[in-house]
């Protein structure tokens, strides 16, 4: 059987991504010292040694991930090389332009991680860094027609023009991706974890799709998954339990950026967010803690039984008079559900911190942080199942064979 | 008078540029804490208290420049938007491929303030770096033709195809301009103040040859020195004497590579070379301690008298049994050439490190630090003249009308 060229690139593209892995197994270890003589650390809350943990090794993972694509940019594009004239700068240009927005990413993670930025800064940088890649977007595409699902063309027809919506839903989904999975963490192995579960099922999608309409969409993101793959399992190796390293505000911001450029560019950003279903769970169980409708301390993490060596929920005491009506309503509905713990004493109210580990705490019991990660996982495997189901099944009701 | 296009461009570039160095004015000296408490700083040699002086604030200039780029993109392209399939891929994948090179820059550099990176590390980034920008040079252009000077005609031809030597020599030149304004520097406002006169340079040279038939390649350098301009000038305004904060190698690593890339893009490396003429002489004269012919201390700044509030050269003690005959030449030569100041004390000999500032110091005697820096930077500006002097009329000697 002869390979197409197709083929062929992706094959160098997972040998240079497999390369890129064993590099990373070795040096990750070798960085440690350097990054716990800069400051650059944290301590394990849940471990009963508090041994200093090198932080923020999210970027040495970014820099491996951009010397393997700059390494295995050339090859795609080697055959247009001898015909000067013809050579796809359209295309060539989405690839430049992807992995700007990932370097800025990667150097605003790490400023962070070494800063400790406040929000306003946060909020700027990454808007901007989107701003190359969605030029490059309306440049080559500029296509900003939704398909309107079945039940609303009565109303709405057969597609609908977001216009200049569609550009603010893609800056959006940027600053989405990245934080998702920066507020879903905490314990060893699960940002790393869940960043490599969506990883594999967009893979999996692309190569779904690779011989459909959209081939070369789908190409694109592989060849940016796949060392996402490669320098994401390697880290994990050191970052699961007991983590030996810490990834660091750079690997999530580098991860939620990766998955929203080939989302962006590869046209597939409404599935994009059906691999992100536990992360918009976590979300919106975290909505009144993070805007303050009920209190939320300043780290939410599940508390540490150093007798049992077991995780159990973390619990935030609140006044019962300084709650507000809105607050009382949210407890009131969120215990109806039975979604939070909740205990009274007097005065005071006690309940569980709104996240999705002190969720999966409350219904299993005291867990260790291993089985409570691979819980975790678990969940968020089934959830890519439930998101294949969605796009192959579901959305033929909504839109139509 | 009707502005041109291009002028207009220029001027909304300008205008960018100028609200860059306002807001980098104000925002330096509120980001100070946050470096200091992340451990970035360091502590003033040459002034009486030592206080701490935050360090690599090169990485907030650096995303200021990203910025003011990222959002004056759009604009010398927005004529082109309403006719999609004319636009100029070609002309867009060079400034998109420049941020690229330069942000990975600032990351390494700003990698390298936090961590103290390795040499190897260093040399690998930066070549990897080169890759995207040498790639759409060869796509764009592909000239590695070089014309022969007159004299050498004879031999050679009119023209000389230097093949891929040629992209070897591209890279070099990023690798030479980011660590020749690394190493002139340890003085308040040198680093900054001898970028900032190199910029003024290439500036006033793309101006001169704007109107000339490689218009296009010096509007583009034109576009990314001016808001490099912006953004050092503020720089400079903390960073002249006395300090109140220091660049670190963020900004060395970025102000070269920024070089690097309008000369390779605007095809006048050989003239960019002309403007780093204090920064070889430099070089040329720290070749003996560099490769270790000679001792060489860990640090070589001029040495501060606190007395008199005056810099004086620093001298390193040499035992002469240690000296290989090689070291022993070079410091004959360069004393009989009267470019070093020579002690012997019997088996010791010492001597001054090599380096320009303390060749300046040796010359002028001790001299305060401000006016050190000024008599550098007043250096450097009579090199760019020379510079200019030697493009316009010497080289006509050399190349013909």
């Amino acid at each position: 059987m002869e390979l197409t060229s197709t083929q062929t690139h992706l094959l160098i593209n997972t040998g240079m991504s497999f390369v890129g892995f064993l590099c990373l197994i070795n040096i990750i270890p070798k960085f440690k010292d350097m990054f716990i003589a800069a400051n650059l650390f944290g301590i394990d809350m849940s471990k009963p040694d508090r041994k200093k943990i090198p932080e923020a090794q999210g970027v040495v993972c970014g820099a491996v991930f951009l010397i393997i694509m700059f390494l295995f940019i050339p090859f795609p594009f080697y055959k247009h090389l001898a015909v000067n004239n013809k050579f796809p700068h359209h295309e060539y240009i989405e690839y430049i332009a992807a992995l700007l927005s990932i370097c800025c990413m990667i150097f605003l993670g790490f400023a962070d991680d070494v800063l400790n930025l406040k929000w306003r800064h946060k909020l700027w940088l990454p808007t901007m860094a989107s701003l190359p890649l969605l030029m490059v977007y309306f440049v080559n595409f500029d296509s900003t027609i939704i398909i309107v699902p079945l039940p609303l063309r009565p109303y709405l027809g057969h597609d609908f023009d977001l216009g200049v919506l569609y550009y603010v839903y893609m800056g959006m989904l940027a600053v989405f991706c990245t934080n998702a999975i920066n507020i879903l963490a905490g314990i060893n192995g699960l940002e790393c974890g869940q960043a490599v579960i969506i990883a594999l099922s967009v893979l999996l999608y692309n190569v779904l799709e690779m011989s459909g309409i959209y081939h070369q969409a789908h190409v694109f993101s592989a060849y940016f998954i796949i060392p996402f793959l490669g320098v994401s399992l390697a880290l994990l190796y050191h970052n699961w339990y007991p983590s030996q390293v810490f990834v660091g505000d750079t690997f999530c911001y580098f991860s939620g950026m990766t998955f929203a450029v080939v989302a962006i560019l590869g046209h597939f950003s409404k599935t994009m967010l059906l691999f992100f279903i536990p992360q918009v769970i976590n979300f919106v169980y975290s909505v009144p803690q993070l805007f303050r409708f009920i209190p939320c301390p300043r780290h939410r993490l599940p508390s540490y039984d150093a007798k049992t060596d077991k995780l159990k929920m973390s619990m935030t005491a609140i006044k019962m008079s300084k709650l507000n009506p809105l607050g009382r309503i949210i407890i009131w509905l969120m215990q109806t559900l039975r979604v939070l713990s909740v205990e009274e004493k007097g005065e005071n109210l006690t309940c569980n911190n709104m996240t999705l580990i002190n969720l999966v705490l409350k219904f299993m019991g005291p867990l260790h942080e291993r089985s409570l990660c691979l819980i975790l996982m678990a969940f968020q495997v089934l959830c890519s199942c439930v998101a294949f189901f969605i796009r192959y099944q579901l959305a033929k009701v909504f839109y139509g064979d």
